[in-house]
């Protein structure tokens, strides 16, 4: 199923408390990373992949479980020998960030302090946290400077979030179906579907490990919100349209459309693998998310610290992030005459466009890559 | 408050069983409804407004409270002595439908089978179903024939559907930011609406009123999720942008942002009047509402049997029911050689625009009653 075959996970255990945004500490955390292709003599082909909301280091690459079940990595169609970003080419990490549910030290992990979950306590994490522990990670495994920090959505916020705290520990940054901050009706989204859970009786205040439940209804309807919102109104209808299940109206609340199986079907996976604490850290760091927030909202200014060069790439049916969130950082990036690659890619399927396979896109990333192979090359040869 | 001043709702009872859609009947009901306005001599001078999800027969005028608190009616700036519809020409009327849980017989009321509260097992009504109950309250009332049936959103589809089911009751269909149908993303939202309520353990089935609560949580969420799509991107940003309550980020799961707070309060009040079970009835009967599917999916052809004249409104910010949708019912009617009056309004309010303010939309209708009040003087004359 991949073509880089099984993979494995690593961890990396860190003793040193790392100091959050919220001004709370992490007294001592894991990190659960994969690695793909090998790093080179002077370590200059390293690429780190962020991930998005419901993700983790499994990018690539496939593990079998012990009854066989196969999992395939999230991005498999963009890493890997041949593909955009080559493996036979570059060393690539995926690590799974703070708060997560995938292994990392996250909200259902024992707090040291108290030997319980750390439940609702687990402190609010932010995009620049992640990149933070990220940094560290990368100091751990010798990598001084990255070829290219690498992210779609919520995964190119870290990208970009990179670019401004280690200007110089990157080249360059690709930057997927992102924005440079949440939009009222974005932050508007993510509320309710944090409202379900927190609302739901079983989440018990974030302490529903005690309790031996999950929030169940509460993931699911979070999951069902978000889900809308990675389609394209577009997409829905000509996948659904009004397709109905059973051939006629049912005249009751079961299931009539299609779209209500596809929705609710999508809602109770996710229930069953996703944690709910996890789920509102996660929103919160989209929230926080504003780099121009401390330089007087000016993104401009935000973004001259930065050194890298950029690839963007937006979707024309993304109504989450528009292409318009792209060019923000575009022109932001232009202001700063750093230099940048834009690609909006017309393409129907909304946000989800990022993960699919799209001739146009994976050969705008698949030439930004060849790119940066032929620098290393030269910076060798120089 | 209102030019109108107080008005008064009144009650009609009907004793003959209403066959509805779903092949089952209601027995019994009552309908609830205010007048404004004299009928004149030849009963030429009626209109009919149809409300949306969550308005009633209280369309315009005000109540007064045991408490003192007054009620103002929905549509109040639209309706009233030398308002756009002028009750000092028109006789218009009000009324809540089937279903809701303003006054009308719903599912709170007392199933005459058993004496206990519907619940769950009110019969799924829809708009075809509203617009016949109608029909009949104007028979009690006797008007053969309306001036004009009008209303926005799920209100205008079924003024939508009078003009279809009874072609010759009415001169004029005014239909305001409407749909023909609903789109598979627009049933998506509806469905994640009923799930939040249908999931909270306070539903008990539907018969929440015999265990003393009400799914308030489910209730709640579903209005934000409704209330986000009601808004426009543009108008949120303008309203709330990423303005905080209290200055700085808090690092917790309590409110950051206005919009958050705004939301929160939208459902909270919400959630204290409206009914559960109303809730679902009414996206049902939204979901539902496909004239064309009885006719091979072919609008025009569902259209042909219309007589009346139409006026039909958008706005282009809406993106709940998109001018689009607006241009697809126009372009029918055109093809059925129809008389059709179409304005599409350049507002930044998306699909509640439709209930403010705009004097480009409100000098836009009060012109089309003008002509149907001069029609009116013409028929006296002739």
């Amino acid at each position: 199923m991949s073509s880089l075959g099984i993979v494995t996970p690593q961890s990396m255990h860190f003793k040193t408390p790392l100091r959050l945004s919220s001004g709370a500490s992490i007294a001592d955390y894991t990190l659960v990373y994969e690695t793909y292709g090998t790093l080179n003599a002077d370590r200059s082909n390293a690429v780190l992949v962020c991930h998005a909301l419901n993700a983790s280091h499994h990018v690539a690459g496939m593990y079998v479980g012990a009854d066989g079940k196969k999992s395939v990595g999230w991005w498999d169609n963009m890493v890997g020998p041949g593909k955009p970003l080559d493996t036979d080419r570059f060393f690539v990490i995926g690590v799974n960030n703070l708060g997560s549910c995938f292994g990392s030290t996250g909200p259902m992990h024992p707090d040291p302090a108290t030997g319980k979950p750390y439940g609702a306590s687990f402190p609010v994490v932010t995009v620049e946290d992640w990149v933070r522990a990220q940094a560290r990670l990368a100091d751990e495994l010798g990598i001084r400077q990255f070829a290219a920090v690498m992210g779609g959505s919520l995964g190119g916020m870290q990208a970009l979030s990179w670019s401004m705290l280690f200007p110089d520990r990157m080249r360059h940054a690709i930057v997927i179906a992102s924005t440079p901050k949440l939009s009222a009706q974005n932050i508007a989204f993510n509320d309710v579907a944090r409202q379900a859970i927190l609302t739901d009786p079983d989440f018990h205040g974030g302490d529903f490990y005690a309790h031996g439940v999950v929030p169940r209804n509460g993931l699911r309807v979070a999951r069902m919100i978000g889900h809308i919102t990675y389609l394209s109104d577009d997409s829905m209808a000509e996948k659904f349209a009004r397709r109905l299940r059973n051939g006629d109206y049912q005249f009751g609340f079961g299931i009539d459309f299609e779209i209500e199986s596809y929705l609710r079907y999508q809602g109770d996976k996710f229930s069953e693998y996703f944690d709910a604490n996890t789920y509102l850290l996660i929103t919160k760091a989209l929230d926080y998310f504003d780099p121009a927030r401390e330089h007087g909202d000016d993104l401009t200014r935000a973004l001259a610290q930065t050194e890298a060069r950029f690839l963007l790439v937006s979707f024309t049916t993304d109504w989450r992030f528009s292409p318009q969130r792209s060019r923000e950082i575009v022109q932001a990036l232009v202001n700063n005459k750093r230099k940048v690659t834009y690609a909006e890619i017309d393409a129907p399927h909304g946000h989800d466009a990022f993960l699919l396979e799209d001739p146009r896109y994976m050969n705008t990333v698949r030439a930004y890559y060849e790119r940066i192979w032929q620098e290393i090359a030269q910076r060798r040869a120089a």
